[in-house]
């Protein structure tokens, strides 16, 4: 018998030191930002209420490459850089001939992918002198983020997770509070986006973050910061992706065919394929690049490409992306955190300009696929990455029918460990699909503004 | 700015292939078991209707090293070798000039050291023909280990859960059933031993292994498996301490001045000391080592050394040990696993030469250091390793008042995302410390049969 490697491992000195800003490599640039009142594009000064310079600069910037900062790189790796595993177990469960490759996130302090952008947005906020930072949260993986990294810079975080998960995930607000952050149910009494609802409403990310946006607007030394979709955040995950391939090339393969990720806003995602579009468009590899959705909430493969706002009250910049509506509230049966109403504009421009594929999965095939993933690898994935697990699984069936070995790469994002109450609707049968229908997704369609 | 190293790793290639018998070097050999009717050493046979042969043959071993079969190999690479890290950051805040390791084991699939020796278990009962594995399980550690490795090989597990834990940690019984384990409160209805306590008895340990131990003990293709106390399960765990004295030598370190863990049965106290005290034994370094054990359940620092029973039906062999009595239960407010009546006898003994140390902590004091190192290393303890953890912060600050720069190194054992209520009743101010009152110890004592 010949033991077989399952793990693929870099030192903290073989760590990226520099993230990937696709823009610079994309045939065309993604459309501005416009001003929520005059519709025209916005420049860095109007996001300076908002968030620091150097984000801003980020968030606008065309150069290839940036930097991470030493105090980031110091602070990545506590957890960094993370390890690439060679899925063998499963495969031999599926008897597949595809070779099955996830990087796993979930070895960071908060189990998820979300503390590579929370770190750098709290690194260049303490740079700036600000005091405190508001944001939202749904499932609560990146509020517990923002708090592990406001606890290691000295800031405080107040942060309003999505009603409906803040009642059903006290678990998540516990982490939040023992990392020394502050957390209020949203809708909260505490802002006026919020009183504009019931208290006992179930909430939505888009009202969170009307909520935290408000908050930072009213204090020169309070900002607000972001877990997803906007340029900074996935620029920042894109060490996910650079990381992988050092790795794929560790063990022994020439490149992937098929890179799956998960896409809620798209931070993930983006993270994991953005270098890998990147070697595509430098025709170095030539993977399909595939992004999996929630049937709940499947905002690239239904939403309209259409300029929205980001929150609910309206509060945000227009940016053009695939949207349900502003005011979408997917159902909250939907166990994970996959449930912002549009996608990143980014990962938007990029599907339409045909670099990448998108599907939308039910909810119970993707907890079918955790359970065999768990059973086979050891680890329970998040609710989120249970959408790539299926697809992957699927694919390797595929393999298995055609007897191609196919290099298949995955971002297993998260850890399910505070997830649990999922795996026990699952478990017990009660759970149910919750597919979008035509008529609720023309309902909340009629709330995207005309521009 | 300087790059400092927070992660010492190994390749899977570097991954030790033996674990240590510290029998072999002790200067006396530990007591005998005795069967519980006659009084008599029991032989082989006579656990035989328990155990498979291999295991019994480790549990009564005089060599040295005993190779880890390549199977079992196979599966620890999922997740060993272990990350040793350097805590830098907690360093820093306590201002020492101590220098902190902490061999880090929550990676596991279960979270914790339990999957060390729950593989091999299942491995050689795999081997020997067994279809089904019975056992306890307090806070769930290893409950979830167990399933995890019957799902690996295709085992039955079910598993007897302490009433108290049960009821308190609902999201411990979904991982087992996601690992595809059957488990019950304890006390059942299903055994004898269940069925002289009331149903909403809180239950003990020592009562739960009753319960699995009956079963087992029913039907030849059902055996039992314990994940502490005794000697084969705390020779599985030393692939803890072979693998931190390898990442020492990487970190640059001649050895270490103190060796520190928790202990509640035993195992993980074991896994990482046993091979520091082999070089000690050998002069090859000279650590301090220190058991720390919870006030309320203090079986090194205030238990007799008497042969006592494991379990509290009085099923299983006599052990020579320190314990509180076998009907002894902890106060169930306290929030960690170290709820066993008595030490395992190994570490007794090993006790009785002088060889280590022993300590027993205050929970409120445990959550304290526990917050402190969250908020600095960015994990958060399981509460177990949480006295390991609170001794180890104690002594680094006595260091920064003598200057000595002390090399300490300590087990954190587990990740504490399943044990989150405990955080909330810490940061909430309702956690409350609960030593043992020495009425309640006369008391327990005064069930040790007279031997």
């Amino acid at each position: 018998m010949t033991l077989e490697q399952h793990k693929y491992l870099l030192d903290e000195s073989q760590m990226p030191t520099n993230w990937y800003n696709i823009v610079a490599d994309l045939p065309s640039p993604p459309p501005p930002p416009l001003h929520p009142g005059t519709h025209q594009p916005i420049g860095p000064d109007d996001l300076a209420p908002l968030f620091p310079m150097e984000l801003i600069l980020q968030e606008v910037s065309t150069e290839r490459y940036i930097p991470i900062p030493e105090e980031v790189q110091q602070v990545y790796r506590l957890w960094r850089p993370s390890p690439l595993f060679r899925a063998r177990r499963l495969e031999k469960a599926l008897g597949t001939p595809a070779r099955i490759y996830y990087k796993y996130e979930g070895v960071s302090p908060a189990g998820s992918h979300k503390p590579n952008t929370a770190v750098p947005q709290v690194y260049y906020n303490a740079k700036a002198g600000v005091r405190k930072l508001t944001t939202e949260t749904g499932a609560g993986q990146w509020g517990t983020s923002l708090a592990f990294a406001c606890a290691l810079f000295g800031l405080e975080a107040e942060i309003w997770q999505v009603g409906a998960s803040y009642d059903q995930k006290p678990y998540r607000r516990t982490l939040i509070e023992t990392f020394g952050g502050t957390i209020h149910r949203s809708p909260s009494r505490l802002t006026e986006s919020g009183r504009a609802y019931p208290e006992d409403h179930p909430g939505s990310l888009g009202l969170a973050i009307s909520e935290a946006v408000e908050v930072a607007a009213q204090d020169p030394s309070v900002k607000y910061a972001l877990g997803s979709v906007l340029n900074h955040v996935l620029l920042h995950q894109t060490i996910i992706g650079e990381e992988a391939l050092l790795q794929l090339e560790l063990a022994g393969e020439t490149g992937a065919d098929l890179v799956i990720g998960c896409t809620g806003g798209g931070s993930n995602f983006g993270g994991l394929a953005f270098p890998f579009i990147r070697e595509k468009l430098a025709g170095r590899q030539s993977p399909v690049i595939r992004a999996v959705e929630p049937a709940s909430c499947p905002s690239l493969t239904r939403g309209e490409y259409r300029y929205d706002f980001g929150d609910t009250a309206g509060l945000t910049p227009l940016m053009k992306m695939h949207t349900l509506g502003h005011d979408f509230v997917p159902d909250p049966i939907h166990a994970g955190g996959l449930r912002y109403h549009a996608m990143a504009p980014l990962i938007s421009h990029i599907y339409e300009l045909g670099l990448m594929e998108a599907k939308a999965i039910n909810q119970t095939d993707c907890f079918a696929a955790a359970i065999q993933f768990a059973r086979t690898e050891g680890i329970v994935p998040a609710p989120e990455p249970t959408h790539a697990l299926a697809e992957t699984i699927s694919e390797a069936l595929a393999c298995k029918e055609s007897g191609e070995e196919k290099v298949i790469v995955t971002a297993l994002c998260g850890h399910g460990l505070l997830d649990l109450g999922a795996y026990e609707s699952y478990l017990s049968g009660r759970m149910t699909d919750n597919p979008l229908s035509e008529a609720d997704l023309q309902a909340a369609l009629a709330t995207v503004p005309v521009v």
